[in-house]
């Protein structure tokens, strides 16, 4: 989704925002939610402490007849148990949120608070697309593209909705990210790809293999096969499917090792002041290239397999993530990007038809 | 392992290479046993076509008394699928080293040839522990080391002889990279981390909390915590424990993450003649740590869970890392490394006793 000033066709769409979650809640939230009041036409519900977002809202010009307050006194921090903290805290920002969401007086959940408290809470409130036994958090990562082709991103799921995933919850979660990828990379058949410890099929277990069968056989899935750990940033698959617990290990990885990469370069300046002179001749190129792998133009990444659309912003959010991710929530809306995921996912359902499950979250 | 040229107290020590394995076998193999046999009075037996080694021994200096050949014309290569190969050739030259070493003709098996055909020809050839019921092999990785304890490598295990592994094994894998790690780097109590989702002890699911709470309690393991995937690079354990399926995505994200952070520079450079100035002048920096980062002096990573010794070496190695995995191999074997890791999973087993499974690698 890119930055655009111009008016979109989103009328009478409403998106709920977690305004008191994030490290940097509400000041961040509110005001990124005032920007994307000035951009779209969308109307938004910021639920928290009333007192200190109409602070917050003082401070930044917006378009008032766009925004309403849901007062709640209580809220999760990000170091809360999620669990505990719901079961003690009923009516914090992200419950409430996701329960106007779910009585249907919005149509989609943005947080950048505690991930398993948006998580549980959506559960909690928000129906599940018919079929689907578990839940899947993306991850939107800079890929180096290889091959050419789009952008340079790419979405991973699950990453941390659940520990353990069948072949049928992958098969989902394929369709999910494709659906996905299609809408806001605007590319007809996104290629998708399954995480894995080698390139044959037979590789990583039965549920692996069975999942690499499978989508070998979908017409409408566009299936490149089984991606090693080490392939993960060419950006061979526009979409990336795994279990959580692997997914959730792979995208933290490579988080970690990025930093101390960038570190490197820092440690290295420091020790000579030839390598200092390089490091500043260089920086420039960086910081080039790190406007082109710049993630907050996506502002955050779903939590599929909810019949309405949930967000799950960085808790360490800037207001324009904040801001493109209301932006994104309402155009997915628009798009009936989850009414097209349960098409997808019950047409599968229907030609390998399944016994329903109980669905909870094992991650937290 | 630190190169020296000393003579060190390795007598009598029989060394098994696989002279065969390896992207650039026998030239690089054989080379590197040259050099092992010029620096240490080890016994070498380069097992492979015997006229290909005789012809590579013929262009390095060595130690003619020290190297003794094996002849076998059989072969597996890096691609071959491991466990149909090893059922088509049962003489390939990885099965005939471990077969010797199996046989207690030689001490240590060194191979740098496919991963799959090295466990499966170990497993077939040479004795388990007792108590032991999954083998795991060992990948060592650089770190940040930001606590600036000891070097800067840790080891982390299993990255793939098994996909899966229940509590037990995970301990056994603490004891068995513990003891190694102690040795190797000398130092008394290494840290063992258990890479995991969260830091919290509940969180990863059965088998990962129940470990957890084994290791709490364990009073030989310095037990640091969970350590998730961002921390990976910290070095803050000397010891990663984890599932061979989680590992093995886990280091090779890293490798990958590490290789396109290396690219990102280059492509900086070509963008702009003024951030190649800056990467020539930072290029020796990033040289200088490279230097430091030099994994090479260990030669190779353990697959543990033998009697014996058996040293997995990079399939692009070195004669260098050749050379070096050689020497640790005997050190290991001078060392009574695997008699250590016996005593002290006899130990474990004693006070949490079990009954014994069966093994076989599901990774292959």
């Amino acid at each position: 989704m890119k930055d655009n000033k111009q008016s979109e066709m989103l009328p009478d769409i409403r998106v709920a925002v977690d305004a008191m979650g994030g490290d940097n809640a509400p000041g961040i939230t509110v005001k990124g939610a005032c920007q994307a009041s000035l951009e779209s036409p969308l109307h938004i519900i910021l639920v928290g402490d009333e007192g200190r977002i109409a602070f917050e809202l003082k401070k930044h010009k917006h378009n008032v007849s766009q925004i309403e307050i849901a007062h709640t006194p209580e809220q999760i921090t990000m170091h809360d148990n999620p669990k505990q903290a719901l079961y003690e805290k009923p009516d914090a920002s992200v419950a409430v949120a996701a329960r106007l969401v779910g009585e249907h007086k919005a149509d989609a959940l943005v947080s950048a608070g505690n991930t398993g408290a948006v998580i549980l809470s959506s559960a909690k409130h928000i129906k599940r697309i018919v079929g689907v036994r578990k839940t899947a958090l993306a991850a939107i990562y800079p890929t180096q593209n290889v091959q050419k082709r789009g952008d340079l991103f790419s979405i991973i799921l699950d990453v941390g909705a659940n520990l353990h995933n069948s072949h049928h919850d992958l098969v989902h979660f394929a369709y999910m990210g494709a659906t996905y990828a299609s809408k806001i990379k605007n590319i007809e058949s996104p290629t998708v790809g399954l995480l894995n410890v080698g390139r044959e099929e037979y590789k990583g277990g039965e549920t692996l293999s069975k999942t690499h069968q499978l989508l070998s056989t979908l017409p409408n899935i566009n299936f490149i096969g089984n991606v090693e750990g080490n392939e993960l940033m060419l950006g061979l698959a526009d979409v990336l499917v795994t279990e959580g617990l692997t997914g959730n290990i792979a995208i933290k990885t490579a988080e970690g090792v990025a930093s101390a990469a960038k570190n490197l370069g820092k440690m290295a300046s420091k020790q000579n002041p030839i390598y200092a002179i390089g490091f500043m001749f260089l920086y420039g190129g960086y910081r080039r290239l790190k406007s082109i792998v710049d993630y907050e133009q996506y502002g955050g990444a779903p939590v599929f397999g909810f019949e309405r659309m949930v967000i799950k912003c960085h808790g360490r959010s800037s207001h324009r993530s904040i801001k493109n991710a209301i932006k994104l929530a309402a155009k997915s809306v628009r798009d009936d990007m989850t009414g097209i995921i349960s098409s997808s996912i019950a047409g599968y359902e229907k030609d390998y038809a399944m016994s329903d499950m109980d669905i909870k979250s094992d991650f937290y």
